[in-house]
Order: C-alpha cells, then structure tokens, then sequence
C-alpha cells in the first residue's frame, strides 16, 4: 500500500447501478456472487488495494439499484476519478455500472451520513405477464385498488415501529425498529402499480413486507386498517407473505 | 391424433411475447433451446398433438417479440381457447408469454398471410450504460447524431434491394431481396435512441444490418449517403459489422 503525499487517507465516494439478478445480494458472503465482492475485487485490481466499503442500502439477494453509493479510504491522491469510473465499469459490467466517482469530505460515510433512502416497487396486474419485465415487476394476476392500498399506505408515514415489518435476526438483540417514514404512495403508471417509499432508513426486509401486505388489500383479501394494526402489534407473527425481490429498486440516496 | 366431429382441421392463431435472451432464436434447433421448440412440447400437452407451427417473424437468437404471432392447425374444435392461453403461458414462463389465442379462418397462415413486420432497435447512446435495461438496449458510449441517421433511414423507404444487408445462406439461391419499407426513422425516447421500421417483409438480419450501417453515420464515421450507396451497390462485402441482437424486438405483425 503506498501513502499519500500527505499521508490522510481520503474519502472517495461511488454512485453505481446494478441489477440484482446475478447477485446474492449487496453485502460480500464467502463463495457466492455479491456486488460487494465484485466491487472490492475490481477496486483492488485498480487502486492496489482492497478497501473496506461502507453502504447507503444493503439490498437483498434480487433487489435491484439504480442509486447505491458505496464510500471507502485510499491513502491514494494521484486518482484520476474519471478514470477510475471507466476502469471499474469495464470490471464490473453488464451487471454493475458505475455512475460517478468524487472526492468526499473526510467525515464522509456512505451508511451513517445517508438521511434518506428512497425505493419503487413495481407491479403489473394484468391477466397476462410480460417476459420483457419478467425481471423488475411483480407480476400478479389480479387488478388491484390502488385507492384501498394508498389509504393503507398513509398509515406508514411518520415515526413508526416497524416489527411487524422486518426480519430480525439482521438487526442487534433489542435495537430499535422504528424508522422515519417521509413518503409512502402508489400510482398507475401504464399498466404497472408502482409504490414509492422513502424513509431516513429501513430494516431488514421492510419495503418487501409492506408491499406484500398492502398487495393482501389491493386484491381485497384484507381492509386498508391492516397496516396501522400491523404497525400497533408490533409482531410479525402471522405478516403476510413477503412481495418477491425482483420487483424492487433502490431509486434514491439524500445526504 | 382425434377427429373433430366434423373431421375438418381448424386454424389456431396465437399471439405471444418473449424474452430472446435464453433462446437460440425462433425456429426450432435440436439440442438448443428455442421458442418454437418450447412453445411446440408445451402444444403438445395441453393438444394431445404437437402441431407444425406457421409464424409471422423468425426472430434470430437473442431478439426479442412483443407481438410474435403463430399459427397450426389442430382436429380439436373442443378446445376452450381462453384456458388453452393460460395452460400454454404455464408451461413456457416466464420468457414466453401467450397473450391470446383465437380461431382463425381456414386459409390463415401466420407467415403468408401477413402484410407487414415492425420492429424497434433500442440504443443508449451514453457514457455510461444502465444495467437495469442492458438486455434489451444497445450501449454505444457516443451521442449519436440522430439528424444524419434519419436521413441515412429516409433511403430505406420504398421497394429496394436489400443484399447489402443480408445474410445470404438463409436465403434460397436466386430468391429476390427486394422487400417494401414503408416506415423507417429514429426518435429520441428519455436517453435513448429508438429506431422503428416497418415494411412487407424482412430478409435475415437486416434490421440488425440497417442499424448497424446508421450507428456508423451517427457516430460520423460515414455521411447518411451510406444507406443509399448500399442499397444501389446490392453487395454485402465490407459493410458495417451488425448491430448486437439484445436491442432488437418485433413489435407488431399486421394482416
């Protein structure tokens, strides 16, 4: 590893894109294919070493992004950061597209300073599938209420306790699970039902178990006070099914 | 094989939809995966008989159909058409979709009988690619210049030869390549740039020749004339490499 001129490691900062599909998820795992390790890998071949990456989402196995940002220390300052974009894409596409790269602040951490993360769910409800989206909507057979849906979803906004929501063995023994809700809402958009979720931050598994809740409502299998009960149990014990990973995306990170 | 209590085979016309990625094309081809070889085993459960299919675009590996249309015929007149969709699309997804099934009149033929073939080519002209729509567009790093190509496309239109974007060997000896183009332009869509062509008939890969031919006027490595010094020179030696199959769908067949 060879020191800075000045001998301050420094903070770079990565926006990337990435499909899920081939991945078990964002966090590195021994011995099977995650964006972490294919990012850590290609970084090492182009700085000399491999850093440590902090994380704004750590998505799941499946779950898409159109905006992660990844940040890490290099004791490296001779980078031309425009290169260091075409070097990592070439690495690691088609999969995984690096967008930018820039200097950061040296307090910069892609998890602790993110304030927000924002998702989109996507859903086609139609008789028919489309092999064309196969990949990035759920599909489902049945038409559904977006109007019942969106009086469920409004019971998310605002600082709410998510245990009903949320996987917990990812999460440390007693850690809080309420998260700060800012926006929550559906919307037709062609013949997809699409969902969009904002939070300063998520648990584990969250936007998958509130959408595979509100889908229960949307097919009229359950009435849209099932989310504000949910959220006053605080149990997920009997939750309906999770909705798949493939239908979700990463759209947005606030800092 | 059953008689149908008149004895008098009837046309079947399927409309469907496909993913190109996990097939080596349309046409059946022992020992390889193929839309037709799964769309005929799947007939063959659900019929009893595995029927000669007829279809309107043999679409080459890796392309994709929004609107394929196919048609056999069957000595079944008992058949429930809107449970035969949804026992096919069972069976073939989810890379084949069946989007409806209908008798056809008895001298339909899904190939002779239609009038014109449409397809669109999906590029992203943009530093960087999207790893969300990376099977379905072609990433070239260069802003193209979609002026000069839409005069390139403007030469395409009318009865013309198209030898010098064909392969060949596909062909029978002698058979003529002149086809009828009625719409041919490029548009920009958000960041990409689209290409629809609509014409009689195709010959093999020439939509993929034709955008590969106006990609090289884009990038202004050759002037629009290219397209209408090809189609008078009738030779395919030395033209432009084809355009990768990924960003090709067959849009609409029109009777």
């Amino acid at each position: 590893m060879t020191a800075a001129s000045d001998g301050i490691p420094r903070v770079i900062r990565l926006d990337l894109a990435y499909h899920g599909g081939p991945f078990h998820g964002f966090a590195a795992n021994r011995g099977v294919p995650t964006v972490e390790g294919l990012l850590r890998r290609a970084l090492g071949r182009v700085l000399g070493h491999e850093p440590d990456l902090a994380v704004a989402g750590r998505t799941d196995k499946g779950v898409h992004a159109r905006a992660q940002v990844v940040s890490f220390t290099t004791p490296r300052d001779d980078l031309d950061l425009d290169r260091l974009v075409i070097s990592l894409s070439a690495l690691c596409a088609p999969a995984v597209v690096i967008t930018s790269a820039a200097w950061a602040p040296p307090d910069f951490h892609a998890r602790f300073s993110a304030r927000s993360r924002s998702y989109l769910y996507r859903v086609l409800d139609a008789p028919v599938g489309d092999p064309l989206r196969a990949d990035q909507v759920w599909h489902v057979r049945t038409a559904l209420d977006l109007e019942a849906m969106n009086r469920g979803a409004a019971d998310l906004v605002g600082e709410n306790d998510f245990t009903s929501f949320c996987r917990r063995p990812k999460h440390p023994p007693g850690a809080s699970l309420v998260r700060g809700v800012t926006e929550a809402g559906w919307e037709r958009v062609g013949d997809e039902a699409r969902f969009r979720i904002s939070a300063n931050a998520f648990c584990h598994q969250m936007v998958r178990a509130v959408v595979g809740a509100m889908i229960e409502i949307g097919r009229g299998r359950r009435t849209p006070d099932l989310i504000g009960e949910m959220i006053r149990r605080a149990d997920r014990t009997g939750a309906p099914s999770l909705a798949p990973p493939h239908g979700l995306v990463l759209t947005a990170v606030g800092y």
